[in-house]
């Protein structure tokens, strides 16, 4: 009778622990690493009417009268991804979307946008949109979906400003953590 | 001999009760109480070309002509979050992102935005998409995802109008429930 | 003492299972069945100035000048939704969003809206974004979020044109995948 006592015990304690484990998966995502991660950067040419060789983006709207910094101006991109910093490097994915311009007395902007990978190391999309507070060193959107190789992803991407070169060209960091993957 | 049959029928059916509950979190997560829920109230005050000192969104798209009720008129907006529904209370977040007007017989909307939080009681970013159907008492968008102490968040926003003052101030009740918290 | 043995053994072993049963539900779900799938038509009428009866979206900014394929314009739609390819058949739900184009040398849009349901099947939202590769045969945007009898819904919608009638009328067939129900 004491055994069997003990190895109730000895059952439940197994059992507590799975329970434990099980929920602990889901409570410490936060401080988990990434399933993956991805560094890019992002270079945004805007068209100025004459480049059109060169420009990846356009003004779908004009900055309205509230405040001076293009508070309303709509920015459609079809923008090159690259490994490094270099605009010139072999594009490694494709980043097509939008950006605005939402703050009256600073500039400051949202972003909704795919990222376009086809590649030979990956083929398929991650759906990414937030805030960008500019005048934060580093700031964090969501990848809200993805799909092919990224299948159901979710994660952050935290943005960093690597060059601001007047409204003509800007490169962006992406750091891409993924904590869901399948 | 017995005895065995007994207890490894106890631990089948130990086993059966922590499938089914791990299961069960899965499904019933409907039924569950959120893990997080925040009551606020949004204010929108709409430039008129004039008021620059109080103005919080402003029309990047006039409305098209495709019946009466500004089908396509597209506003971006840098909106205060209260915890009640004076506009005058210190607001407790930032709500960025725009809506735009999205049906010809009556006033509908569509909205995507951040709700930036920046301070003590909570630092980051939910991030939000849905349909505004003003029609309807009250009506549910998507928390998409989240940043910081909402890190990777998914949930729900009850939209509740809660005074319509014309175009140029609206304000609207939030009830944002979040069933995936870490 | 060996009967001892060969029971923790047992119970080892079960335990195991459940452990890997738990995870591989995780890790799996690329390759399951979907929880719940649609097949749906969506029906863009465009405004021309002319049809208001009819149409059913309409241009919220010009293109602009940025290539030949109409790069930067942005159309807002209430479009009709039907469970077969005819545009005259019953509505199951609205799609209330927008798309604009975005690529200089091609066709090639972006999609964020709402799928709107308030029929006797179905009651609730889906909320959907990413980009629609045009020149692809089929292409993949993201389920972000869901209300109502979609309840927390995630997964995937396949885009395929079903015709393209120039940019006055086009018809899409959806295939929509949830992997994740509540």
């Amino acid at each position: 009778m004491r055994n069997l006592v003990e190895k109730s015990c000895f059952i439940f304690f197994l059992i507590f622990i799975i329970c434990q484990s099980v929920l602990a998966d889901k409570k410490s995502l936060r401080n988990q690493e990434p399933c993956k991660r991805l560094e890019l950067y992002y270079h945004d040419i805007l068209f100025d009417g004459t480049d059109l060789a060169n420009a990846t983006s356009a003004k779908a709207t004009n900055e309205t009268a509230l405040g001076d910094f293009k508070f309303g101006m709509l920015i459609v991109f079809d923008d090159p991804i690259t490994a490094d910093n270099n605009l010139l490097s072999p594009p490694v994915a494709r980043a097509q979307g939008f950006y605005f311009y939402d703050k009256k007395n600073d500039y400051n902007a949202w972003f909704a946008f795919t990222l376009v990978f086809n590649s030979t190391q990956y083929k398929g999309t991650l759906n990414i949109m937030g805030a960008d507070l500019m005048a934060v060193e580093t700031r964090d959107l969501s990848v809200v979906g993805g799909t092919g190789d990224f299948f159901m992803a979710k994660g952050i991407v935290t943005f960093h400003t690597d060059i601001f070169q007047g409204a003509k060209y800007f490169r962006l960091k992406w750091d891409i953590k993924l904590y869901e993957c399948y």
